[in-house]
């Protein structure tokens, strides 16, 4: 009996990336180069970082003033002051500034510094997540199957870190082609217990496989594509993972703070 | 060029495990019967629930009797009072039990009702984590060595909620013969900028891989083996990824909440 099998397989002939480089071009340029031919179904994994580079979502240091709130964090904290004051902008909200400076992005996303960072980035400039992830991978996906003809997935992805456990792990940032979820609500058991829930999110865990070909260094390792995981196309997209603020235990912690501090 | 791959093998001939089966011996059987061939540096992902269910593990819901502070919880959130009881009973402290029941285990872990789980589970009987499962996958890993004489790693998972995410995801709740965390600090990135930082939990990612493979419900691969992936053994096992309470921004706020709330 032949084993179910999933593969990753690593890009690693892209080039640096630059601000209106043709992404899609480019990944399929490295694709042909690897001797890989896509098939039906091929899940592209794509550092968000090219993404935002092709994007323009660079910023040079010299060009931004910090704020005194930055200012304040960086002082507080030992941060570089212009990368807070980026956060901030990028940011509707600071979850936390004690130690780490977590916030909430425009698109929803809860990270370190909103995403932004300076590795990987050229000299003096910091990139940041691109403004609409979740776009940014449709768009990828149009051209994608504009240019091959196939049913293909697209994730973008971040390594961010977790409250509860130590180390960086990939997230999916935003997603094309691929649901979010998989769930499995409704499916017997070893037992023939059926499943009460149990929704997985299939975005995040092929996210996290694709890291360790990535690597966060110089690897030169932008594109990963796994072949051989079924998945189902929906409605679902990378902004539909992030918790809303009534389910946040650790936002709800924060504001019943602010009640009592006040009362 | 041919493309660096890595491939996970989903192990789908493993029976039921009762409480003192040999679990290795099992596991290398299904190797056998699928055709696949180990070699050096595979990594064997491997359900902690089989772990448990080989060690006993298992409660029968008739033999518990709930405490009132179980009961108390269960009435307050709609859950089984049976579960509560266990989850506390598996736990060092209650993070929070508000529409949720967080807390953190004997062995350090941050979850859902301290992993006490009924899926898989034989009817009327709950799961309880492996009571070490570091130890459990040094175990698991030195029989594995003695049996096929080679170096592999052991990784045992579970699928765990996130505070800022929705879905679960599998992570690595104990490992064997491969480091936690992959070390990126003093690499150079792409445009030769050295990384002051930089730590991936390699084991969280493996195992996040592994879940899509094996399933939440009755699919019946409890085992997945990863070929391809470069790893450094060390001293660093799973208990090193749980995050110590003063680094943990979500209890700090809880105990701040205490002092003002007293204040």
């Amino acid at each position: 009996m032949t084993p179910i099998t999933v593969v990753a397989v690593a890009l690693d002939s892209i080039p640096i990336i630059k601000p209106g480089d043709p992404l899609v071009s480019i990944i399929l340029e490295a694709v042909e180069e690897s001797g890989f031919n896509l098939n039906e179904g091929d899940i592209f994994v794509i550092s968000s970082k090219i993404v935002s580079k092709s994007e323009g979502r660079i910023v040079k240091a010299c060009s931004i003033i910090p704020s005194r709130e930055a200012k304040g964090i960086a002082e507080r904290n030992g941060f570089d002051p212009t990368h807070v004051e980026l956060a901030l902008r990028e940011s509707v909200e600071v979850i936390s500034s004690k130690g780490v400076l977590i916030t909430e992005t425009h698109s929803g996303l809860i990270c370190n510094f909103s995403g932004v960072d300076r590795s990987n980035a050229p000299d003096g400039e910091y990139v940041l997540l691109p403004k609409n992830p979740d776009q940014s991978a449709e768009r990828i996906l149009r051209d994608l199957r504009k240019e091959t003809d196939l049913n293909l997935g697209v994730i973008l992805v971040d390594s961010q870190g977790r409250p509860w456990r130590k180390g960086l792990v990939n997230v999916a940032i935003g997603c094309a082609g691929i649901n979010a979820f998989k769930y499995n609500k409704g499916k017997p058991d070893l037992h023939g217990r059926i499943l009460k829930r149990s929704t997985v999110c299939q975005i995040d865990e092929l996210a996290a496989f694709a890291e360790p070909l990535m690597g966060q260094a110089g690897e030169g390792v932008p594109v990963v594509i796994i072949r051989g995981y079924e998945f189902a196309d929906g409605s679902e997209n990378a902004g539909d993972v992030n918790r809303p603020k009534e389910e946040d235990l650790f936002r709800q912690q924060t504001e019943k703070r602010g009640e009592w501090a006040q009362s």
